[in-house]
């Protein structure tokens, strides 16, 4: 369905396919929105947890651009039995994140819904807005942070245990995107929010290349490889599919010393995305239902 | 909660409190979001005429500001019972909508969802966008076209019956603001989506002033004086609380000669908002449940 709409008009450069809306005059635009079942678990999370997430995930599609959020706007479906003061947590949550990177709340709409859902538009600025498209063949491939923590995030709310730091107060890497275009070629960016595998196909289908990963350079951390050990997960494959990551995937000529940044593959000719060499099925996200 | 972001940055002229942000530069961006149940019911209208209705419903918002729409962001929620066919014919009737006033759509989101939702954020421009907070003791009130029909729609649709065009293919009065703008002198404007006496009070307390409406003066179908005369209500109070009728309410100091243009009142220096000089109870419309 999305293509369908994929002309456009004179003074957008980029729409529909890329994390944000490109205008000629650097303007970027982003849309999303969240869940309760897909994206947060209410009676599991503070309300102010809720917000914070949410709102990061939008922002980090700011960060894929190596933007800078200026302004948003939030809509909000609030059901019935939600008491106002975790409504008003819910908001404090979006408001600490708001002045962290001096977002300014200009506009939304709330409705009354069955359940929660939020949905975001943050309008900011790009001088140099990086593209899921302009990745070259022989640039290697990078991630920020680590991966598979989402994933396990919401396996323990599931099971009633508590989730990390980074799951309930995520920081999206506009800095860090920003850091990374001053001092390096970024040939083409995405933020990890489908999982690694269908992220990297965007970057795929978007460039015309492939994308080749080498499993055993992942950057998955102790905790998660613990976690899989103990539920009997393949820990590449349990990474490789946890979306909502947040943290950035790109490609560049460079060579890329940053301590948040580490080298996961390289770019190769042949279209479609590859471990050690052999093609991925590609699965873990399904867009039109529930994510684990 | 709205008013816990009214402050806002350097380069945004007008925030949440109007029909749309307003910034510096004349760019002017609303949000809204549209639910089941509350705002059209799946199984007895189109999906091409609720896609319409709900994105008419976002365009008023830029008539209101007697702006141009220029480019949109669609969210969609879609639950998982939703035929793809049914979802293509929705999609259809904002891309009619969006063809009659050449808007761009730029980008979205899609998610699973319980229920089907859909959320627009529209950017346009406004050389002069006409704000609820300029109305002045002595300016005319006017409304465009007529009121009552939406509330009627709904209620036929309830009872199986087929509302009118109007109702399942709303214009929103992009041209109509224009030519008033363009033409007279239009000290302060809002959509009727709340219902003319809820939006006569965002008026007053956005301006400071009252207003007076003359019940008779109001413009009601006699489609909807018929069905008032049936269902034995009083048309008068069924027309001022009907929401999502998509036309104008204004206030202006010039006598306006337009054929879709009524006088209904005039504004006074007491606040609030009257009926015939009595004070009004303004009832009808509650945001956090269903309207009817």
């Amino acid at each position: 369905m999305k293509q369908e709409f994929r002309k456009h008009s004179g003074n957008i450069k980029v729409s529909i396919g890329d994390d944000c809306a490109v205008f000629k005059d650097g303007t970027i635009v982003t849309k999303d929105i969240f869940s309760e079942g897909t994206h947060f678990i209410l009676n599991r999370m503070k309300p102010y947890n809720i917000g914070w997430r949410c709102f990061a995930a939008s922002l980090s599609d700011i960060a894929a651009m190596a933007g800078t959020p200026l302004h948003s706007l939030l809509a909000i479906g609030i059901p019935p039995e939600l008491e106002v003061e975790k409504l008003k947590e819910m908001v404090k949550g979006i408001k600490s994140l708001s002045r962290l990177f001096k977002v300014d709340l200009i506009g939304g709409d709330t409705i009354g819904s069955k359940f929660l859902f939020l949905s975001f538009t943050i309008i900011g600025k790009a001088k140099k807005p990086v593209l899921r498209g302009g990745a070259k063949v022989g640039d290697a491939i990078y991630i920020t942070g680590n991966i598979g923590d989402a994933r396990m995030g919401y396996m323990l709310l599931r099971e009633g245990e508590r989730p990390t730091e980074k799951f309930l107060e995520p920081i999206p890497r506009i800095r860090e995107a920003k850091e990374l275009i001053k001092n390096y070629h970024i040939n083409s960016m995405i933020d990890i929010s489908d999982g690694v595998l269908i992220d990297a196909g965007h970057i795929s289908d978007e460039s015309g290349v492939g994308i080749d990963i080498d499993a055993n350079k992942l950057p998955i951390s102790k905790s998660v490889i613990e976690f899989c050990k103990n539920q009997e997960f393949d820990p590449v494959l349990f990474s490789l599919e946890s979306g909502d990551e947040y943290e950035l995937l790109f490609s560049s000529p460079d060579e890329i010393n940053l301590p948040y940044v580490k080298e996961v593959g390289r770019v190769i000719p042949q279209e479609g995305v590859f471990i050690d060499g052999k093609g991925a099925k590609i699965g873990g996200f399904d867009h039109f239902g529930s994510r684990i």
